[in-house]
């Protein structure tokens, strides 16, 4: 909020901007976009950071940069599969393994030799092995479809080239990639991890040291780092992908390349789309997060163990809070909308009847979407019905419906090509503690009721009267669905387990709510997604035509980010009111007696080892957004320099615009990676690995 | 959110409605309409409800209902002073009186003779005498200014007017209300009562019967019921004011008049100033609700004392975010925001250069309103310092300032014609429980850090990086502003008193930050309000010359709601989902075993003395809004047929529409009232006294 004026000016700035250039990317900026690594834009980035990767770099950036299944980035850094990315990426690890007297949120953990590194049951690594362009196979499924039949054949069309590309191997993922809002389909395959073993992660306080206020704000001084190893046949996986931390530190000035996987941008939506996010989605969710974050905070301070169990939920809470905060910011502010309006009026002038009719269809499909949001939040999102147990209990009344079918015609969660990831999550063997999974289901139930009123005919089903506390600990208390072993039996058919399973509450509540859930998914896909997918393709095609019109044909775009592997470049850079890097002595100048501002013991005891001038946080340019979380920041020679963690106050706005003048990604500084491993955490063996690699 | 989809389609109507009604007052819709009682649409009345009270009736009403200062409706009801409002609208005070083992939330409160009745301290009551038109006088004084110098004439006009009117008499109040956006100013010459005793009141949860799943729907069936009596020398008030009883009950179709104080509308409003309440004040407050109710809720789980204490404070939390979540809802609509700007396109063809210039300084004033929103409502309105304690803190630091200066130069909330309410406010004697204070005040530290980061001035200045608990708790546990007469004495001067308040830290804490408050405020005052008001009156005069272009010159007007005393004509009626009324059949057929919807003992032991098919709760087309609460409902004779406690959902976005077939007063049935008093509550007294009106 500190950064709100120069926020305002900004985005006025950048709304009289776009009324001229409201091409698919307005290239507009030097450092913006999110490329993918087969389609680079060489030239700009010799003209603008003086470098570019050829392509035996692309093919070791491509091969180094690993995607978390739990929508991270991270990257081997060793040639023993070492794996570098985010504390806040192996959190929900740190959470599964802190059972009984072990809490690894309070205090680091380190794994002195491999034999001490655990598994995460939950993770998986991918690593791309290959991008294809399945374009036309796609688009000449969907060709003159609609609403259901559209989503349907796109679904079905899908599932095929996914299940032919992995072929049945276990180790092989393969997903059908949308780019240019559908214009344009490619197929990634990726080696697929599912033995990933953490090696070392740090004091959750030192990973967010700043805690709620300093998140997304620069000056920064967080140790957000978390190291994993990937095994095969038990034993660390030999790699010669891995990436090389550079010799020389970043310095202010420096170009740098970001590669990971972003999660989402929407710089190409319409108004229609926009509108939608500011006026529906983002409240609905600002306001559900704001109510979870209060009870969540009070709900621990009332009981120790809570405070130890939430506290990494109460962060992601508060993390996703900040962040949408800082999208409706963008998307409300004065002048924002009025912009986009007036250069998407000049877009359809130009446009013919095709175009003219894709404009209404989005429209159509976002007043869809505002009158069944509610439902489909609640209902498919799960909002109604929070907590791992109904997820587990959902996934069975699914997969035993689904499994059925024929894989072209299942949810594509049940196709085959993604049961592996569906056994491991139902198989995951980490504690469920009943007393969060009553406090989350309850207060979910409750939010049912009160936002759909007690003659709403589901609440009427699952409620009535009842209170939500009584339902969720009649639900809850006695399910055999808490038994990892249980689901995977359900999940293979046995005959014994479903009988059990008939008469669990839990299961008959999750299939008696299946069919409003899935109705509610029909239509946000059929009356939504198809409709905005389908008109997207001809949007996207009339906004490249005009590009070219105006003899911008030259300008190379890159499509809104959607997991996929991107690079960004940029580089290292302050701004008006910040510093480009934050030293290690800046992180002891701002610490103080008390929470989110105290210092772990292990760095107050080795802070005369630490050298108070080297690096500790890095500010940079790269157009980078959440998913961005754990990517290596490197150096034009593809050698690590930092590790991304955090982008800025007006970064959380790069959903919709970048500008270099005001959008920052922050990163861990190499320097205090590695200072910090190796005086703080004595983790000296990880140093020596990480300077192993050739 | 049941009614949603209905909500949709009639905004949709709306929109394109409005597009050709821009009128200050679309007149389109019978029923509409919150009119001054010196300007009723006599004729239209007539034509909608049949029926149009004569000057007698008028006075009868204006004498009949009352304000009480805390933002409800109110009216006498015997000639011995007893006064009816809602259950909610003396929650503070039952709230106050539950000490040690009394708890009149839990159980009802009823006083068994006059002796038992009990004083609410902060309660003042107010009779409106006299209406007076001042606007040459006000235009006069501001004509020509512009931002602060407007802001400081209209204060300095406003105070001198109500210090004329009020002549030092602590028993008349007296208040300039804005009409039309400042285009009509009116002086209110109200009898005051500072001497009000609580009577009865129902339990808590039959008021709020169905809880937040009931609020703001339709069939309800709440008993939001409560009884005050004014005294006079120490004896009750003999009246010849009040309303009597209707001797027969309203039916289905019936005429109703409902006669009381609606706070607020914004029906005449610019799209810069509704896309501000859509884009930044709503989503801000919602924000803050949802987070303070999830906060409460847990915070009253952890401790049963905590419970009783804080149930009013997470209803009233409740209630004003589903209120404020229908209004923004309402803004967002797809279609509403475009109807009303096609319609102010059509208005701003025909405006001249002045009026031209008001609709920019409108938008002018909006945009700052954006950038000053967070330091104005954190600062000056309190957000940061939440509780009693600071509140205290901050009148004192104030009031030891502005009493040393002339009337018209005071901030208002000083000036000698408000003195008794400060003076009332500051010797409150209900206990100030340290518990919620701390809660409050850290949590709302916590809040002010969070939004402004740590690198903020005043977050440095107040907090730093101490925890806003030990900030709280160094502040809060020792002041001797808990005790009233110490405030008191510091009112008066006392130099003793003063010289221990210069010592207290959060006496000192209040004087700190009581500069950048009150620059937020005087930014908030000069260059929001103040452009605001002046260009309001402009447009104001635009829309009424435009409107009579167009022939619609007989039709009448009203001014967008301010508190001030109003009536609204209306018919019994139902919606097409719901019905017109409920009955105390419906009641029982609604009551569960569990919270919301359980039962107080006192309505089971009474079943078989009460009559099924007698009124519940009555629904009705009269357009009011929140500060209605309270309000008499009335037939054509001036005869209480019923008690308004709520609206409908689509009521809520009354704040910008009004549509007869949605939009819905709700209120308590009379039958049910006198039943509910004689043979659940054993208040016979009470009825026979109701009975005695003449």
């Amino acid at each position: 909020m500190g950064h709100l004026p120069q926020m305002r000016s900004r985005l006025l700035a950048l709304a009289l901007v776009s009324t001229a250039a409201f091409t698919a990317a307005p290239a507009a900026f030097a450092d913006e976009g999110m490329w993918l690594l087969n389609d680079l834009p060489v030239d700009m980035m010799r003209t603008s950071v003086g470098a570019a990767p050829d392509a035996t770099m692309v093919q070791k950036l491509q091969r180094g940069a690993l995607r978390l299944a739990n929508g991270c980035s991270a990257s081997f850094v060793s040639p023993d599969g070492l794996v570098m990315t985010n504390h806040h990426c192996v959190r929900s690890c740190l959470e599964d393994l802190s059972v009984g007297a072990k809490d690894y949120l309070s205090k680091p953990f380190f794994a002195k030799t491999t034999k001490d590194e655990v598994p995460c049951t939950k993770f998986e690594l991918n690593q791309l092995q290959q991008i294809d362009d399945v374009s036309p196979q796609v688009l000449n499924a969907i060709k003159g479809r609609q609403g259901a039949a559209f989503a349907d054949a796109l679904k079905a069309v899908k599932s095929q080239i996914e299940s032919a590309c992995s072929a049945g191997n276990p180790n092989v993922r393969c997903d059908v990639v949308t780019l240019f809002d559908g214009a344009v389909f490619h197929l990634y395959k990726q080696r697929r991890f599912q033995d990933v073993r953490l090696v070392m992660a740090p004091e959750f306080s030192m990973a967010i040291f700043g805690g709620d206020p300093d998140n997304f704000n620069f000056p920064r001084t967080g140790f957000d780092v978390g190291f994993l190893r990937v095994y095969e046949g038990n034993a660390p996986l030999r790699t010669a992908d891995a990436l090389r931390f550079a010799a020389t530190p970043a310095r202010d000035g420096d170009p740098v390349y970001v590669v990971g996987h972003p999660g989402g941008t929407e710089r190409d939506r319409t108004v229609a789309q926009l509108s939608f996010q500011r006026d529906v989605a983002l409240p609905w969710t600002l306001i559900r997060l704001a109510e979870l974050r209060g009870r969540l905070d009070e709900w621990m301070q009332a009981d120790k163990k809570r405070a130890v169990r939430g506290k990494a939920r109460l962060r992601s809470v508060e993390n996703g809070l900040k962040a949408l905060r800082g999208r409706h910011q963008t998307l409300a502010a004065p002048g924002f909308m009025d912009g986009r309006k007036a250069a998407e009026d000049v877009l359809r002038r130009s446009a013919g009847p095709v175009s003219k009719a894709a404009f209404v269809d989005v429209e159509e499909a976002n007043r869809v979407a505002a009158e069944i949001w509610a439902d489909y939040r609640l209902l498919e999102a799960g909002e109604a019905f929070m907590g791992d147990l109904f997820a587990h209990a959902r996934h069975l009344v699914r997969a035993r419906a689904e499994l059925n079918k024929a894989d072209t015609q299942r949810l594509p969660e049940y196709t085959s090509a993604r049961l592996p990831a569906l056994r491991q999550e139902l198989g995951n063997n980490a504690t469920i503690v009943l007393d969060d999974e009553l406090a989350l289901f309850a207060w979910s139930l409750h939010r049912l009721r009160n936002l759909k009123g007690l003659d709403d005919a589901n609440v009427r089903m699952l409620l009535g009267t009842l209170s939500p506390e009584t339902v969720a600990k009649t639900l809850l208390s006695k399910t055999p669905l808490k038994d990892p072993k249980v689901r995977l039996k359900a999940l293979d058919g046995d005959v014994a387990t479903w009988k059990k399973l008939d008469e669990d509450p839990l299961m008959r509540f999750a299939a008696v709510i299946d069919g409003p859930a899935r109705a509610a998914r029909a239509r946000w896909e059929n009356e939504v997604e198809a409709k905005e997918t389908a008109a997207g393709e001809v949007l996207a095609t009339l906004r490249r035509t005009e590009r070219q019109k105006q003899g911008n044909s030259a300008k190379r775009v890159y499509p809104d980010a959607t997991f996929s592997l991107r690079l960004s470049y940029g580089r290292v850079a302050g701004t008006r009111t910040a510093p480009a890097m934050t030293t290690v002595g800046d992180l002891f100048a701002r610490a103080a007696d008390e929470e989110p501002f105290k210092l772990a013991p292990t760095w107050l005891k080795a802070r005369t080892k630490l050298t108070a001038t080297a690096g500790m946080n890095i500010s940079t340019t790269n157009d980078i957004i959440g998913g961005n979380s754990g990517s290596p920041m490197l150096n034009p020679q593809g050698e690590v320099v930092g590790l991304v963690f955090d982008g800025n106050l007006p970064s959380l706005g790069g959903r919709y615009v970048y500008d270099p003048e005001f959008n920052r990604a922050v990163a861990v500084h190499a320097d205090a990676i590695l200072s910090g491993l190796q005086y703080v955490y004595g983790a000296e063996r990880l140093v020596t690995e990480i300077q192993s690699t050739p």
